[in-house]
């Protein structure tokens, strides 16, 4: 068994680098992760595991590249949360990001909190969405706090990425409306929005919803009826009331 | 208009521990807020606002009993959280918990996170819910955090806090079934339920779910389906999903 105990050396530099810096990781293609439950999916769900670096029990990992006994401390220097757990590991991202294609999608623009990312990926995976389409300037879904709130969702659904003018453009070329949700008393009752067969569900930034330009490209803006008194739900609870009646509807 | 400097003041000293301690906040019958968005729902909703500490421009309150300007550091020597803002405040506590009458409650039992407690709390206000019933060893919904994520709900909305026993014990009395979220397969499908004019419905912890005393006293368990790859929703999703079915069917 390898064994590392210094946190200088180059793999436990570049396993801290991955899990914080967004731009690392997109060069390297590879992303952090931790815990023995993020490690069980990942297994579970093929991802492919590169570094792994523990310091309790050796975990059970069918295959991976390197796999590193090192002290508590290091555990803890590498991991940007507050409480670091037993292992670590980082993951090979998805190589190509396919195109969008027919099918019942979720589309997130400019969502800023890596939270809510990974939280509305994990809600679209259990409820059975498409794919999940970051549009624009969202949070990282590979970022460390994304992938934790996300329970292993990263491992197995279709995440893709692009910018909002590629979005509008692919969904027009392929004939996919687009409804978007937004805070407007003109907008069509959810409830009463009868779905067709193919589309996606755009829904917006935390604090300022939708661009003009995905509202332009948009069949149909949806609101979430509420009560009066209340300005709006958080971005996690309208995904999931959205994902809720897509699920419903199929 | 009055002014204190000194972080060792009784009265800011006050206003912290107000943040920081659970058993403080409930003897006093006072709990802390912070940030101008909530001190405009807490204006707006009539909370008995107290006191309030502010270090840039004078915040329009008609009404409270000490209006206090203080430097930027003793704000952010009271607050809890990482970024203080400009203003902080402390409001009194509803005074009595009225006992459950017939409605549409939420129940959250044993919730453990302050911001889930507050985010179901925005989110069955904004979904018209009756009472919202904190059963067990739930998190403080008078929080710091529980308040910020309630984005102002806690100012308007009424919630129960009772031991578990007490809550069967009332819903036996006025004939309010429990409707219980649970991950059981042999349970009813959320899309198929009937909910009658008036019951709770429940739902548990974030790692273990309901009680058996609960779930024993329930009317019905009922499962949120989902994909078979998914273990569960997180808890607010969860409870969104229930909040907005009990919302769809009123």
């Amino acid at each position: 068994m390898e064994e590392i105990s210094s946190r200088k050396n180059p793999l436990i530099a570049r396993v801290k680098k991955l899990g914080a810096d967004k731009k690392y990781r997109r060069e390297e293609g590879e992303y952090f992760c931790q815990g023995d439950k993020l490690l069980y999916e990942a297994v579970k769900w093929d991802a492919k595991i590169k570094t792994v670096l523990f310091c309790g029990d050796v975990p059970d990992v069918p295959e991976c590249e390197r796999m590193v006994r090192v002290p508590k401390d290091v555990i803890e220097s590498v991991s940007p949360m507050k409480s670091a757990p037993e292992v670590v590991f980082t993951c090979a991202m998805p190589e190509v990001w396919e195109p969008i294609a027919a099918g019942r999608h979720l589309i997130m623009e400019n969502m800023q909190d890596p939270g809510n990312v990974g939280t509305i990926l994990r809600t679209a995976d259990a409820l059975d969405c498409g794919a999940v389409i970051l549009a624009g300037d969202c949070a990282d879904p590979f970022s460390p706090k994304a992938v934790r709130a996300s329970m292993g969702a990263v491992f197995r659904h279709k995440i893709i990425e692009l910018p909002v003018s590629s979005l509008v453009e692919q969904a027009k070329d392929i004939g996919l409306p687009i409804y978007a949700a937004a805070l407007d008393s003109t907008a069509y009752d959810l409830r009463e929005l009868k779905l067709p067969e193919s589309y996606a569900f755009a829904i917006g930034n935390e604090g300022h919803g939708l661009s003009r330009e995905l509202l332009d490209a948009s069949a149909a803006r949806v609101i979430i009826p509420m009560s009066e008194r209340c300005e709006s739900l958080n971005a996690a609870a309208a995904a999931t009331v959205i994902l809720w009646e897509m699920f419903r509807n199929r």
